[in-house]
């Protein structure tokens, strides 16, 4: 597979930069072609401003996202986001590399999602109709690749669990996972999440390291998150409020999203799909 | 009250800077002192670097909290930070305006949170015991003071309904309702939101501009949302869970973290906290 690893961290000799070059070299090791996008390293400005459409007229007001639209569709987006869209389209799977700052990604990560994920390629693609609503959501220009989080939380886990202060790790991932990975089209891993990342000892990085080799190898194995796609008769439309008679009774949340009927036990994710799917 | 905008739209001509303007109007004419950061027109640094920590050796790894820890102690952030943290010691209430991009707040806006929000400052605060986990979630150096979200979204209000496909707007404002403003000990108050923001005709604008001006007017007076403080019991320590008799039974998610036992119709979120209180 061709894989893309956008890396978040403005230090390479961090945790970070340790677990970025035990992912590059065990996907090498499987034979699959890297490119990693280094915001820091490369300086990228996380803004979207005037700058980013080169076609608007310097008078006219700017509608951040009619202008996405026109600017994409007349070619006249930046050099740098331009070469990123190409990476995204080239590579088979992204990986977004991250340190948890404030429950989400840092500025530089969303500054990249900000302004590389233009109106008619990431978002505003397909028509809509009474029975469909564009192609999001599980389709899209960015259907049949697939997505995954390497994540690192300063805080423990329990305090990221089901009843955890801060909320559980999958519902604060949920935005990123659902609203911008999913939503384009791409099929969403689980997330590979180390917590108490400023207390890692020799043994314990090893033994991260080595969880890490394994959620790499499995890449292209790795059972999806189990997320609804919106256009497969699951939403009501236009509403796109998701059937009556589908999630739990009263529940309200992000955990309606998943398909529980397709979802299985954590430890069969890692199983090749196919084999998953046979039965 | 002193109330401190922090607005995150690149166009003044925009539908955020006509109702920033009547915000301010609005509280201007209840006798509130406003100060407003404008980032696009400040030109804010979104990104967290070496260059934030004007203590940090040359070539000394950069560990983003230990450098923070290290530069808020010995007054050794950069000027512009400096000038942030004085604003919202300075203001009585918080106002974030921004319009929702991929589902939370533009880079820009990020980067403000992720430069201004210190160690020391806005985590990092208190001592850990067997009852007390640092002052944080309710406590905190901001305790005392209000804050609350102006946003505007493209979408559907349905889509963010309780069953909406986008996920309900409360559970993805909650990392930054929660994760971001009560964390430092804000009163976080309900947001204002706007939905269809690119189809607003002149008779909407006035509608939803007096809607604003209701919730400028109350700003002292909402009831904030009833999230449980970190240290009030309700929390195992340190586990951090929430103790198993409280929330509803079975559930999981963001909105176990509110205290449905003192939770209020909306209606009656806009009356004076004061008869609230009494009964």
């Amino acid at each position: 597979m061709k894989v893309l690893l956008v890396f978040a961290h403005p230090e390479p000799r961090s945790l970070n930069g340790a677990l970025r070059d035990v992912a590059i070299e065990e996907l090498k090791a499987q034979g699959h072609e890297v490119r990693v996008t280094d915001l820091y390293a490369q300086r990228w400005t996380s803004e979207v401003d005037r700058a980013d459409f080169l076609n608007l007229a310097p008078q006219a007001p700017l509608g951040p996202a009619a202008a996405s639209k026109e600017a994409f569709a007349a070619n006249a987006l930046t050099d740098d986001v331009k070469a990123e869209i190409e990476r995204l389209l080239w590579a088979d799977a992204l990986i977004l590399q991250f340190p948890l700052w404030w429950f989400t990604m840092p500025a530089i990560l969303k500054g990249w999602v900000d302004r590389v994920f233009a109106y008619g390629f990431a978002y505003g693609v397909g028509e809509h109709s009474d029975k469909r609503w564009g192609d999001r959501y599980g389709e899209g220009t960015l259907a049949g690749k697939r997505a995954m989080l390497i994540v690192t939380a300063g805080g423990w886990e329990p305090h990221y669990s089901g009843r955890g202060i801060n909320g559980p790790i999958d519902d604060l991932l949920f935005p990123i996972n659902h609203g911008i990975l999913f939503y384009p089209g791409y099929d969403v891993l689980p997330p590979f999440v180390v917590y108490q990342a400023d207390r890692i000892d020799d043994a314990r990085f090893v033994s991260i390291a080595e969880r890490l080799r394994e959620r790499m190898r499995a890449l292209a194995s790795t059972r999806p998150l189990s997320y609804r796609p919106q256009n497969g008769g699951d939403y009501l439309i236009p509403s796109m409020q998701l059937r009556s008679e589908l999630g739990a009774s009263g529940a309200t949340g992000f955990a309606l999203h998943l398909n529980e009927a397709e979802a299985l036990p954590v430890f069969e994710r890692s199983l090749p799909s196919g084999l998953m799917r046979g039965g």
